[in-house]
């Protein structure tokens, strides 16, 4: 299972196609080619993107495929010209795309599988593009660096890079999921003075009030929109507000309590196919400003053994939003149950 | 018709309802109360935003009322507290709102006629606030000062002051009329290495290409989307669009040739009523912003001075823009005549 020269076999979830529970099988992942590196997965987190394509609702997911993007891995071996990595290190997992678009899994028929977001990490071992690594401190665990993957390190790259959020600034977060948290944390971080959490499940705002929201709203609860019931709460609007969500109607309302004259709504949630997003024109020739952000704006590479390391030094704790683990590849559908279940943050397994 | 504690008479053109043409008529305007300015005005120039409401597409739109806002005039008298201008003054107008929405004007029956934008300059006098003038230079006849008003300044501060369009930037601009005209203006100025302009008028690309377009594109011609043809163009898209027409379809197509991972779009346009933009979020998520500007980001109070002053020196030519000019209050319809032509960038009325 360790040749560095050999195609390994071993285990892996395969997303045999849309609305299926991942099946458990063997595969073989083949040897890294030039410019690739062969990984041991140790620790993966589910993020709701690949249970959105798992669901059916991306139109550009393909089955059969290894999903995965969230991961804390270890090195293996590394393809020809490989030079930033080496056997042994730590990487957790950037957003990558396979440069050559080609498979390196295949199932017990030998038949090719295919990878997702350049990461599929469902897998023991899995094969990424190099440009796709972010070599990491080894003083984190890879059960929690495994979080700086995706959604935790997109939370907080919107609030500092995408909107630069400054001191005092008000803020609103729709959606108190891991990475809605995550931009609570962030906005506390950047100095932010009110910070208004906003959901529609009441369960979630302990959470966001421990991590630094001034006020929660239950959206579902209110007699009006919520984009004016928090214009309303701090007159013409708040500075900054954030779509956590993916629901389109939420991504207007975001943008319809920006503070007119200088507000910025950012969308991060990922929105189901075909759904658009929609406003008056007005609202953006007012003074508002909408935009999103893939990754927070972080380079993958440079930026997320910063923030792991800002993790080692006690600034930036996300023990918090590991809420379950499991422990082995084969329990990823368990970690899928928990996700839909609605009280978990994060569902990190450990293979 | 001068005094400065008595209600002035004079001539107006008055809009009595949606659709309709304007009326000359004989109305009262009535002394400044304390805060507000009257002045006499001068010259007065057409903008679409006019013609918007006098075609019923404005919602907000109260009639009858008195049109215009984009003019030059002189300062006749002030009210109580008044310290910023004095008469004698010369003005240029910015988009106030009369503070306490109240109106100095009756017509000939001594029934009261609404204002419109804070301005109504459609008339041989008219009352402003303090707050909406701005005292320029008399160095610059009114009949070119009066274009710094609204049109002109929205499209250059667009580009300088709402998108900062940087030196070497690539630019793409949909609507060739005055305001797609000042962008090119503002950008060219700003330095920008390629500036595409937009419409589906051929004969508008002359003046675009004069004032510093380095192409063209008909897009009635094209055998695809315009935001496709453009990406094209330019690999991936543009750094700045700008939308000049209120056509919700091309603000979006505007968006969605803002290049991938920072390119950035200006609504300018005002769009009909009840008509929305929309997109896939995903033209956010990949790093595209959508914003708009009222008045080009510019303060008119302070800002419309410097304007003014930049086109005295030589810096800011305007002439261009001066398509047609008539002479009295009373020719304004034909003014509108000339805007509906096709062919007409300002319509200047001299009173």
């Amino acid at each position: 299972m360790t040749t560095t020269s050999q195609p390994i076999t071993c285990k892996a979830m395969v997303a045999r196609g849309p609305k299926q529970p991942l099946t458990l099988e063997t595969i073989t992942v083949d040897t890294p080619k030039a410019g690739e590196v062969r990984v041991k997965v140790i620790a993966n987190a589910l993020c709701h993107t690949d249970v959105y394509t798992l669901d059916g609702h991306d139109p550009e997911g393909l089955f059969p495929c290894i999903l995965g993007h969230e991961a804390g891995c270890i090195v293996e071996s590394v393809g020809e010209g490989v030079t930033s990595v080496q056997p042994g290190d730590h990487r957790t997992q950037g957003q990558g795309i396979m440069p050559d678009g080609t498979t390196r899994f295949t199932d017990a028929e030998g038949k090719p599988i295919y990878h997702f977001m350049g990461c599929s990490t469902m897998a023991e071992y899995t094969v990424l593009a190099e440009i796709s690594c972010a070599k990491i401190s080894k003083e984190l665990p890879l059960e929690k660096a495994c979080l700086f993957g995706c959604g935790v390190s997109t939370g907080l790259g919107a609030v500092w890079n995408t909107c630069k959020v400054e001191t005092g600034a008000s803020v609103a977060v729709f959606g108190l999921g891991a990475v809605g948290l995550a931009v609570i944390q962030g906005a506390k971080m950047a100095g932010a003075q009110r910070i208004i959490a906003v959901d529609v499940n009441p369960e979630k705002f302990a959470s966001a009030v421990a991590l630094g929201a001034t006020d929660t709203v239950d959206s579902s609860k209110l007699d009006k929109p919520v984009q004016s019931h928090i214009v309303e709460m701090n007159t013409w609007g708040v500075d900054y507000t954030f779509d956590c969500t993916g629901n389109v109607s939420v991504m207007r309302a975001a943008l319809e309590c920006a503070h007119r004259g200088w507000g910025t709504s950012c969308v991060i949630g990922v929105a189901a196919s075909g759904h658009e997003i929609a406003t008056r024109p007005f609202q953006l020739v007012t003074g508002r400003t909408w935009k999103g952000t893939a990754f927070g704006g972080f380079k993958s590479r440079t930026d997320v053994p910063k923030l792991v390391q800002k993790c080692i030094d006690g600034k930036l704790p996300v023990d918090h939003f590991i809420t379950h683990t499991f422990d082995g590849v084969g329990c990823t559908n368990d970690a899928i149950d928990a996700l839909h279940g609605g009280k978990c943050l994060r569902a990190v397994v450990r293979y």
